[in-house]
């Protein structure tokens, strides 16, 4: 069979800003050409993630190139290859994700954590992302995509799916461990629950509200729900856990409260995840608690290329389905407005016909 | 061979007090008779340990038995074992160390975690322990001193080298790892140098002082001293280590501003781990480093029973030396008033005879 | 509450035989009593296990008590507790299971090996075991049992659940991996396909028959059945798995050519895990293939106490059940019968009220 | 400072042979261009190894290129780099290893598995090696070599002594457990004991003759050496070992008897490591024995990446110290020939210079 043929056009639709919290533009700019070792993947749908608020804002303490078409969970079809790419052709579908390329040879790439890698080059954060017709992505990084996965429903996957993932293997839970997720009813949160459940673990959700108890508990397989602003967060869970407390906590919102009340409901011996990045916030605990108890506190950051493909292979399967909404790429402004204000539950995932 | 007997006294001598903050004093007490599963074992040296001014203080948030005969790495000759006892008999060396028992049913216990176990029972703080003469054991938890070793280098091994052991193996350093110990020309410090050498680790030292610099890098095997009052610490251990920071990082005197350092100078992916255990104290780390570096920040508490026997192992292959003296069990309050004031440099071991 | 008390006949029924192959005779002997450190359990219902045949027939190079009362997979209710028992009373309920009890001390108890201790004691071969009314177990060894769970389906998850449970975890699956079982269909492997998927593991069943097909794909969730009788076993297994193989297999039943066949389809990396006992069976691979796909060949033998308490734990969440038909303790010599005919399919339970 | 530049002839000396057992000719050849991921090295020195003359011969079940120049095992200057190549520069010293590319993407290469790549390149096997003036590696592969190291010594580190610090890394041993090294005299087995005692492993070596045994216990910190031509070689490693065994045995030479030994005096849950590749070999243990004792029998191939940077480190701290002799290219015919008498000790280093 001839290998499949695209007319690749010169100039194309984008969303791009030139300063923080500026003006975010839906302008023509021109299709970048995939170098050697890259692919140009026409993007078809791409997720909207908190990052991507904090790229425009400008309010972490990592530097944004300048003007920015940010993104960074988008899927599609692969339309060019470079010379050096063998395992990908035109017509193969693919995603782009957070981490877009790494130098391939620090001690971090060549022990598989590329997040690590110092010259990480970052989707739609230190190059241009998914809120574009076609965009870029380093052969080697790209997420391959099986033909039968719906594109929409993928794009979610590609940033949150792997990350929460990435976390729950990062907690060194095995199967029957119980493992409290705090935000279980958010978009990260319902993601989190299905993997945990998925990869044998029991799963106690902490979130608020009888809408979100009901979500977990009956749709995501959580044995128990805690709401923690009726519960008392910690007896509930000791008592759910024989008085031990959990194995594992994944915190896909740290904040203050939740980080020290996390050290007293985990286990001995037990693990606390960080996920989320709320600006400036600290994690504090009491050492005399840490040290007798043997606590393990950690940063999980994104997954790797494996990790991305796990992840995948879970979905693909059927296991995990993510709440999402499609919109148009024109409405990332509206978007971000609403995420600013916390209207959005589950994910909006933007169609990049214009 | 007939097996030796000893002549078991009614009274010995022990150091007790009656409250905390309140007279130490010297006096005949009855001795005890073991339980079934129990031995008694005549201490011949017995350590002192900050742990053993803390119950006398009673500033740790952890309930002491009261009155109390306080010590807790004490070793010595067996004198009497209980009937279940079987593979310890009279004549045997034996030292009693920080958990003198444990449940031996709950998760902790049947994961080898016997220090987390929630019915542990602790020599010198729960039970009463090495500063007397003759000092009751569980024989489960006792630790075998083979007959060769001399039971005053031995006694520091028991708390000190247990200790900073299971530190070394709970930071999942790998031989050729670089490891930084702070409070490196300290008692937990020489020895943690020393075992980390062993195990095939590349040490960075980390304390005050050209004496200490000379004795942690001509003596104890550091590849470089980082004096804190001259040198950038974080810079220093960088440059160090190619710029990436150490894999390990053993904390060894745990105050607000060596915690947060380390947290900079570990290389991403590493471990900061926390052993020692000053009042009040507080872990604080950036959430946002944390994650994007994924650290591990964990306490290491005391040695299982498998520890505290690799641990006597490399003491038993000459790999260890600990510098201490040798003073009375009479000179007990004074060993106290100059352990406070700071004046001790390596251990004071305690004679029992009086 | 006061606690329950119990009234102990001096006598009770068992099947006892006096010499290997000889005959095996239901009649009266005393009830034991407990030592300090033991518990009796008026054992309700025993598993019949191919151990037990064995351990009749003495073909295994480890020497059998004589006279013996076999079994090894007992659930009963505690009717007397020695004076060092703290966490089990009169009245709950406990299990035997192969190992009764092991020395505590040596290199393996203290690494939670203790089915590798060396002065181990073996319920039902080194010491008498549940083919009679009242058992005496090790109260560290016992395994607790919830009250609520039925002590006839209990008994087989007491030997076998908890066997392939080992094995599974000794394979170093990680969630979302393919495991192959072989010899699924049968005792061990019914079980063992159901504690996979409870793991999060991807399972494939070899067996031979359309029967056996059915329920492992339909009732135990097997994604792919391969029948040695009919099938490329070798074809199939990389067929489903990307072509590749499998990253681990469990063989519940080692003869020469499946265990070729599993170094051939296991995946480079992957393990294959050894658990049935054939007498005189022998592993034999190439070394070449061995090294250059860096394949692992491991045996699995039986569970820890924490291995035990986790596969009751599975089946007190409804995970697991084992097809089992009840008899009566008076036909032991029957059972046997048709095991050696290999006429049962599932496992017989006997009734020891007589 | 200014790029050094060399300057690179049309034509160079290379060992070539067109046939297995054929003659093997020293002629001119072209200079070959590195492609975009590619580095062209002046190899200055080349080790022998077994591996080359199976090579040559083709009596191992996998594929060689033919006509081939062999060899993997080059130290050299790079003087000309690919487009996309950034960490590596003109004038640099680097070295070429057995695998010389992976593809990068597949589930082996993704989890830095790459020796396991199904489209792994091997240098001197399936494209041109290091039996040559000039040859080319993958960059992302290639060895990064230190400049202060020399590069005759180099050259046995980048097969050897990564193959040797991989096994003993697959053993899973840990410092302070014992590991028997089988062949410990000969060319691996210097490189093993010394890599053994690096990473604090407490080292038996095996072998033959009282040369050999002087020089594993004075030179290389065996403590102690089993003449097993001698010596009981189970029974003197039990008695070495407490009667348990060794945590790990490597086995460099592979034959059906050493095999088999080696699961005798190994320590029930320990590893028996397969590196040596005798063409036809088997692996043949008990099942039972594997079983009850929890063996695990393993292959280790060849390091990753990691591996490699990781055994050079070692190397240029001054731990390693590998016995060589050099000699021209040109003799290399003369060098298997006494490879193939069993004369060699130590091993053959080749200066490239004609």
């Amino acid at each position: 069979m001839a290998q499949q043929e695209f007319k690749i056009p010169e100039k194309q639709w984008a969303q791009v800003f030139d300063k923080h919290n500026g003006p975010i533009e839906l302008k023509q700019i021109p299709v970048p050409k995939p170098g050697p070792d890259q692919i140009l993947i026409n993007i078809k749908y791409t997720g909207v993630c908190h990052t991507d608020l904090h790229a425009w804002k400008g309010d972490w303490p990592l530097d944004v190139k300048l003007p920015l078409v940010g993104g960074h969970e988008g899927a599609g079809v692969v339309v060019a290859v470079g010379e050096l790419v063998k395992d990908i052709k035109v017509g193969d579908h693919a995603g782009i994700k957070w981490l877009n390329s790494s130098c391939g040879q620090c001690d971090f790439c060549m022990a598989v954590d590329e997040p690590l890698c110092q010259k990480a080059v970052l989707s739609g954060y230190t190059q241009d992302g998914t809120f574009q017709q076609y965009a870029l992505a380093n052969a080697g990084h790209a997420a391959r995509i099986p033909k039968e996965l719906p594109l929409d429903a993928m794009a979610p996957i590609l940033c949150g799916g792997i990350t929460v993932y990435k976390a729950l293997k990062e907690s060194h839970a095995r199967p029957g461990d119980s493992v409290v997720i705090t935000g279980a009813g958010g978009g990260l949160g319902t993601l989190a629950l299905q993997y945990a459940k998925a990869m044998g673990f029991r799963t106690i959700a902490v979130d608020a509200g009888d809408e979100k108890a009901q979500l977990c508990t009956e749709k995501l397989g959580a044995e128990v729900f805690v709401d923690f602003t009726k519960d008392d967060v910690i007896a509930k869970i000791k008592e759910h856990t024989g008085g031990l407390g959990a194995h594992a906590v994944i915190l896909l919102a740290v904040s203050e409260k939740p980080f020290q009340q996390a050290t007293e409901y985990c286990r001995s011996r037990g693990s606390v995840v960080c996920v989320g990045l709320p600006p400036g916030a600290k994690i504090s605990a009491s050492v005399f608690n840490t040290v007798v108890r043997m606590l393990t506190i950690k940063g999980s950051y994104v997954g790797n290329r494996l990790d991305t493909q796990e992840a995948i292979d879970f979905f693909a399967r059927g296991l995990i389905s993510a709440p999402y909404k499609v919109a148009k790429l024109s409405d990332l402004p509206k978007v971000f407005e609403m995420m600013e204000k916390g209207e959005i539950a589950g994910r909006y995932v933007l169609d990049t016909t214009v």
